[in-house]
C-alpha cells in the first residue's frame, strides 16, 4: 500500500511537471485511503507557499473541516523544505515518507538546503536582514490571548 | 512610518484576538504603502498555515499576480516561525520588521520554539518519524524538470 500512495504522489509530480509547475507531489493517507492530493503550484496561481506538501494539507484540512490532522501520515515526493516540514508539525501530521532529498533538490536548483541552512542561524547572521521593534505595544495581544477564557489552542 | 506600519499590524493582532483566532498580525511594505494585510486564521478557516505573515503573503502575491516579492518588506507582530520564515525565502522579501519573539510565543504556549529546534535536528533524531522509500522512481520527475527548457523558475 504505501508504495501505491507513493507512487500516486509521483504521478502527481510528473503531472506537474507536464502543466509547468514545480517538479513535486504529495498524498495524505488514512486508514490505508487517501483523503487529500497537491502538487506543486507557486508559478501557476502566483502563491509561493503553494508547494505539494502545503496544499496537500489545506486540502485535507478543508474536507476534514479540522485544522489538526494528527493521525494522519504524509507521503511526499521530496523530502519536505522547512516551511513544508513546519508545516507537517503545525498540522500534527503523524508520519512522513518521502523519496528525494534536499540535496537532490538543490542539484535542480532548489533553495530547500539554503533556507534550511538559514533557519539555523542567529538572527544577526541571516541573509535576509531581521530588525526588532515596537515589542512592548505587539505583548498587548499575547497578554489578552493569554487571558482570554475560551480560546480555541492549536 | 515604520511605526505606523507595525502599529496596524498590531492592530490586526489584537482584531484577532477579539475574532477568537491567535494573536498575530502582519503587512507587507513598498514605497512606504502597505500593499497587504494578514493575521492568523488557523481556527477560523481550518487551515494550519494561514499564519499572519504567510496570509499577507498570499494576498500580496494574488493583488500583485506575482509569485515574487522582491523588493517588498514585512511587518510582523512576533518574530516568523520557521514555516513562515521559510516562506519569507521563498517569496524574496527584502526585509523584516518584528515585535515579540519566539520566546514570547513560547510563553503563551505557541510551539515556534519547539519546531525551530525540531528542524536542526537529523531526520533520524525528529519527534515526526521520516522514512525515505522509492528514491528512483521519484527522481523521474526531476529529471524532467531539469531537461526541461521552457520552465519558469523561482
Amino acid at each position: 500500500m504505501k508504495n501505491e500512495f507513493m507512487s500516486r504522489a509521483i504521478d502527481l509530480s510528473i503531472e506537474s511537471v507536464n502543466k509547468g509547475t514545480g517538479p513535486f507531489g504529495a498524498v495524505i493517507v488514512k486508514d490505508n485511503k487517501i483523503i487529500s492530493e497537491g502538487f506543486n503550484t507557486v508559478t501557476s496561481t502566483n502563491d509561493p507557499t503553494s508547494h505539494a506538501e502545503i496544499s496537500a494539507i489545506r486540502n485535507a484540512c478543508k474536507n476534514l473541516n479540522n485544522f489538526s490532522l494528527k493521525g494522519y501520515e504524509l507521503y511526499t515526493t521530496c523530502e519536505p523544505c522547512s516551511m513544508c516540514l513546519s508545516a507537517v508539525y503545525w498540522a500534527r501530521i503523524d508520519k512522513i515518507y518521502y523519496a528525494n532529498t534536499r540535496s537532490d533538490a538543490q542539484k535542480i536548483d532548489f533553495d530547500d538546503s539554503f533556507i534550511y541552512e538559514e533557519l539555523k542561524k542567529n538572527i544577526k547572521e541571516r541573509k535576509i536582514p531581521m530588525i526588532q521593534m515596537m515589542r512592548n505595544e505587539a505583548l498587548i495581544a499575547f497578554e489578552l490571548w493569554d487571558k482570554k477564557t475560551d480560546k480555541v489552542k492549536y
